[in-house]
């Protein structure tokens, strides 16, 4: 049996807030999807444009899903200010009229960019299994889990811009059918998740006190950057390669 | 057995939409607080400050649900139209920095008017058991029922106008410690409400098609009606006539 040495910190003490920052950081590091083989395929130009239009109408479900999502949090929060600062990710995704479409606006305008039919795209029914699962087990997450956790799954914008950031420069680049107009979305979140994560950072490491609390918003981080990879995962399986698409879901038209 | 004759309409047959609204406003003529004897009594200058202060203290429960079950409601919509709709709601009720406060701060100028302490009156310690029933039931109905009584539940704000002129004339009139500034988030709700109640009135009556909807629908404004009910039944037996207050508590300091 080894030896052990006393440590300075009793078990169970909480991280510092550098820590704690660092351990979520961490998690991006090493699960975010931008690590995922199907994005290096997009950003590089390796897929044709059936296979961006496969990837283009299962995101759209993610979409769908984020103002759901995070009027599930507000519903849930009894402090008026944090409620008044989530609401514009409300607002930022379904827009407010007149004058803000919103960015699933912006997002149908890259599906019709692509040739995809609107109504086609929003019934979601071309949609992969797994994209839908994936994302109503995001939404149900936000629901259920204590509020801290769900204010952390939402870090992962914490990684966004470098991704955005590097999907518009390769598709601009790579794709004859992507114009510059319709990857508006990306061009959007490329200020308004910084933002967004700021505030949650903040707020996640005010709030999560004890150490679970800690280890349980890394933990809710790691749980979000699953579901984006599942989403690719899917994507891959079904689209690239030699591709299996499942009974149901769309299938290419060109290529 | 007595001889039945036969009719021109079918059993099920749904309501025509104007039966529909009239069966909705019906529900109002009946059952709507503002013929409860508490509002007769707050309304007539029946009751002294403290009276006031405990009407004020409970119904700032109320406010503080609004935008949690308006965004429980969005978080269940599907339809982009109906949630950005729907948004109006919860800004209305928690404002949108930096410019505007929102109703629920306009509740807290009523009670500082009043000379409630703030803090006190936001942990809603003080409220009445009964308040806090009602108001989260309120919240769980929108959140669990379906959609479409969720959104017809709202639509006791086709009587609110009313019982809010009332309201703002009666107390300036009849209390000396009531001034026009603190009646702010009244007047705000004249043109708020009748904005809200007629999209909502609108959807309901095309959404609801078959009869046993419309009738849930008719019952959703009968279940809000009881819980606007049960809050003045809950603050007249505690503060009223000659006062059940429970442990725990507002109790008085003035009168």
């Amino acid at each position: 049996m080894s030896e052990r040495r006393s440590v300075d910190v009793p078990i169970g003490t909480p991280m510092s807030r550098d820590e704690f920052e660092a351990a979520i950081r961490a998690v991006g590091a090493e699960r975010y999807h931008d690590k995922h083989p199907f994005h290096k395929l997009l950003h590089g130009g390796k897929l044709d444009k059936g296979q961006v239009q496969a990837w283009a109408l299962n995101r759209y479900c993610y979409q769908d899903a984020v103002p759901r999502k995070d009027a599930a949090l507000i519903s849930r929060v009894h402090d008026r200010e944090l409620r008044r600062e989530w609401l514009h990710r409300v607002l930022d995704h379904d827009g407010l009229p007149p004058d803000e479409p919103g960015g699933i606006e912006r997002w149908l305008v890259l599906t019709d960019g692509l040739g995809l039919d609107r109504d086609y795209v929003m019934s979601m029914k071309g949609a992969l299994p797994a994209t839908r699962f994936a994302v109503e087990a995001y939404a149900r997450f936000v629901r259920e889990r204590p509020l801290i956790e769900s204010v952390a799954s939402s870090l992962t914008e914490l990684f966004a811009p470098s991704i955005h950031r590097a999907r518009i420069a390769g598709m601009l680049e790579n794709y004859d059918f992507i114009s510059d107009d319709v990857l508006a979305y990306f061009k959007r979140r490329l200020t308004q998740a910084p933002r967004d994560a700021t505030f949650a950072l903040e707020h996640v490491k005010k709030n999560a006190k004890s150490l679970d609390e800690q280890e349980a918003c890394v933990a809710a981080v790691g749980f979000k950057c699953d579901l984006l990879w599942a989403q690719l995962d899917a994507l891959q399986h079904a689209y690239a390669e030699e591709g299996h698409i499942p009974p149901g879901a769309f299938v290419p038209q060109v290529k």
